[in-house]
């Protein structure tokens, strides 16, 4: 049968069965946005001819990452918010005052090349202004799963003292209600399925009962899931508490949000009690290592979450606190992390990490029909790594094979070569085929140029632990 | 004046004075092996010239990171034992007893090329067979300050019960002090000064106090550091206690080891009692994140020792477990994991992970009158990073700089352009020019294949938590 493009050769990982589904010598086959056939080179090139054909000597074919929470609107601002108390208030507030849409947009699509040239082929992004960001998607040729990020938060929201409680403000929250359910409208399953979209409310904090409960009834209008931050810090908690007597976790039990509709991002702050209670209601996690690492100096409870049943994925968060967005980064963060929580290096292995960061994260995200394992029918997002990269280097087969302990704890993204998504080849030889990336930075950074000097006052008046920094000659 | 080497327009990282001593559109101007001026590039064009200029606008110049403890020779078993218990006895042993001196060399071969691309510039190495492996820094151009590990220990070691005391065999000793001695001897500050040589008793644990003061003894005729493991594990502590009765860093304090001579690796497992004691003591500390977080699922004590007024600095240590040695990820991981400790995101920032990767990584290791910063006089070990790489976009200069704080937590090592070792360029457009990177590889791999079948028997026997994984499919 001729099918458009053939791997073969290669060591594939096809992530299916219980751990990685190694083939030592496989071959893919691709027709179309689909997967063809899976299976040994032998038997895949006895069936299957193509005019594309890819040797995968000496390479890891494996499905793309699944970046299950990435705020890529907040690229413009990376590494600016760091190594600080009040992240949020005094880091990211004063900067994104002054963010337009252009900066949003241009930022973002940095960010979508950093996580392609790492081996992200599905990006579940959740921001502001997403009917704009998801115009890079389309462009690059990316896969998203994409929410407008939902709140009731007034513009000075971030001029708050620390521990104030929030104002609401419903035209805000109607304005923004609306983005998202355009986003529905317009771009759900559009460009032949690529391109995704779900709701996505910040935080039970963030917005009144009334749009939380409203968000809820399109969901099941929509059939679509929350993609909502949950007990993501203490001051979400402190909010929480101040409003409505409860935690977060009791308070969305209490309205009827703990399901399997519900993503719950990060719980940081979650007790063992609550993190159980999460898992056991069928609501799904994501685990932002290096993010709330960074931010908080927190490992929350990806682990207790597993053990309590639930389904538990990966995600790297924005690059103002993070830095980067980069899932061989989280996949090494989440194992290290978690070793160090429960002082034991076994309780959270490379081949975890993997699954959570490709299928188990299609399994988050309600899409591991179409993505997350390399199997006949499946979506055709494919990447190809360089096991010949020092990273890599040497291979060991057996009795004990190196291959995914080396991709978790020892490649860093650069051995990624070629990217395929949804059956076109997006990246070949590290070079982004579908757009201009050197074009790309320039604009970012000419975007970045100009909103430094706007938000220079409020950077200044924030008086932050990284201004001090600056100011003492550190940066 | 003339000068060999003019690197202009860049943002020069100097790391002199506390923080990174950062000049925003600096030059460097290197004559021979030294540099000869850093300062503004209008200043330093106006005093020099050269054949070879270097333009680094939208670039970073610092000096090289230096790598303060790295087992190269551990390389040609990268990724064979980590997300297991009993690391040495059951993932590492049963492989070593197979590797010849030939496995070692070629393996830390491709180590070395790893940590160039990544931008290391000096490998403090500690390893067995050491008059072998600085061949391949003396041939690749690298700055090493080497040690031979001297241990006591029969080869039959690895069969002992976990919990067993080590027997010592002083002909072994013996023969591996003479190794060290030969060392001093024929490479000490040879290749103009790039290669010099310490000592380097692998720990209290394996090796008599006979030994063990015979080294202290050389160090002082040598005026020589000892390099050496301690507290490294509860394994040692469980060796010093049955056999002396006391821990590790009482016995050397009773020894008259704790003295500036002294490099502390590991700490793991010092009480802060005894971290204090060390730290105050003159002697210093290397604390390799990544690779005890892997192995051990601990966060060595190191702001404690910073904080009892010691210096310390960071390392990869080995590739079976860590699993690269990439000064970047110690950084991140550095400044991560301690967060994470303290819970609290202020404790370890980045300019402090950047200077724990070079001047204080100098400093630790005797070494910061030559490298470390960039400085008229020090040796010429600069790199240059990419800033117009994702990873670094966009750079923000005011009111605070965001080039560090992305060097640390969003860099990943394929941004070192350029590395400058010695006044030599070692490295140009990501292409090492002394050796032929390819066929190193390669002669790794071949090597890799011979020693796994060696191995296999050892391995199957050895029943190890990683031999399981395999059999589970799960690798």
């Amino acid at each position: 049968m001729k099918v458009d493009i053939l791997i073969t050769n290669g060591f594939v990982a096809t992530m299916e069965g219980n751990g990685v589904g190694m083939i030592e010598d496989g071959a893919v086959a691709i027709k179309g946005n689909k997967i063809e056939a899976v299976g040994p080179t032998a038997q895949i090139t006895r069936n299957y001819t193509a005019e594309r054909l890819i040797d995968a000597k000496n390479k890891l074919v494996m499905p793309g990452f699944v970046d299950a929470h990435i705020h890529s609107g907040l690229a413009i601002i990376r590494g600016v918010a760091q190594d600080m108390s009040n992240w949020m208030q005094k880091g990211i507030w004063p900067f994104m005052k002054h963010l337009t849409v252009e900066d949003t947009v241009k930022g973002s699509m940095v960010n979508i090349i950093e996580g392609i040239k790492a081996g992200t082929t599905t990006f579940c992004d959740y921001d502001s202004h997403m009917t704009d960001i998801v115009q890079n998607y389309k462009s690059i040729g990316a896969r998203a799963r994409v929410a407008e990020m939902v709140n009731e938060l007034p513009p000075n929201s971030g001029d708050l003292e620390v521990g104030e409680l929030y104002s609401f403000n419903p035209a805000i929250g109607e304005e923004k209600l609306q983005r998202n359910i355009e986003l529905m409208e317009r771009y759900h399953e559009t460009e032949e399925g690529r391109i995704t979209c779900i709701l996505g409310p910040q935080g039970p904090d963030m917005m009144s009962l009334e749009l939380l409960t409203e968000m809820k009834g399109l969901a099941e209008k929509y059939d679509s899931k929350l993609h909502m931050h949950v007990a993501q810090g203490d001051r979400e908690i402190d909010q929480m508490v101040k409003r409505y007597g409860k935690r977060s976790v009791a308070f969305l039990d209490e309205h009827g949000f703990l399901n399997d509709r519900l993503i719950s991002v990060h719980l940081t702050e979650a007790t063992d009690e609550e993190t159980e209670q999460v898992a056991r209601s069928g609501a799904k996690m994501i685990y932002c290592a290096g993010s709330i690492g960074i931010i908080d100096g927190i490992v929350p409870p990806m682990l207790k979450f597993l053990e309590s049943g639930g389904t538990a994925c990966l995600g790297s968060d924005q690059a103002p606190g993070n830095n980067c967005n980069n899932m061989i980064n989280e996949m090494k963060f989440a194992a290290i992390l978690n070793k160090v929580r429960r002082a034991n290096p076994t309780v959270f292995h490379a081949t975890l990490a993997v699954r959570s960061a490709t299928i188990e994260a299609a399994k988050v995200m309600g899409i591991d029909h179409e993505v997350g394992s390399l199997r006949p029918g499946k979506k055709a997002d494919v990447i190809l790594l360089n096991l010949e990269d020092p990273t890599f280097t040497p291979v060991i087969t057996t009795p004990v094979r190196n291959i995914i302990p080396n991709l978790v704890y020892s490649a860093r993204g650069h051995e990624v070569e070629t990217s395929i998504i949804d059956g076109k080849i997006v990246m070949k030889d590290r070079k982004i085929t579908t757009i201009d990336e050197q074009m790309a930075i320039k604009e970012a950074q000419q975007a970045a140029n100009n909103m430094e000097k706007r938000a220079y006052e409020d950077i200044l008046a924030a008086d932050s632990d990284i201004l001090k920094m600056m100011e003492d000659g550190l940066l």
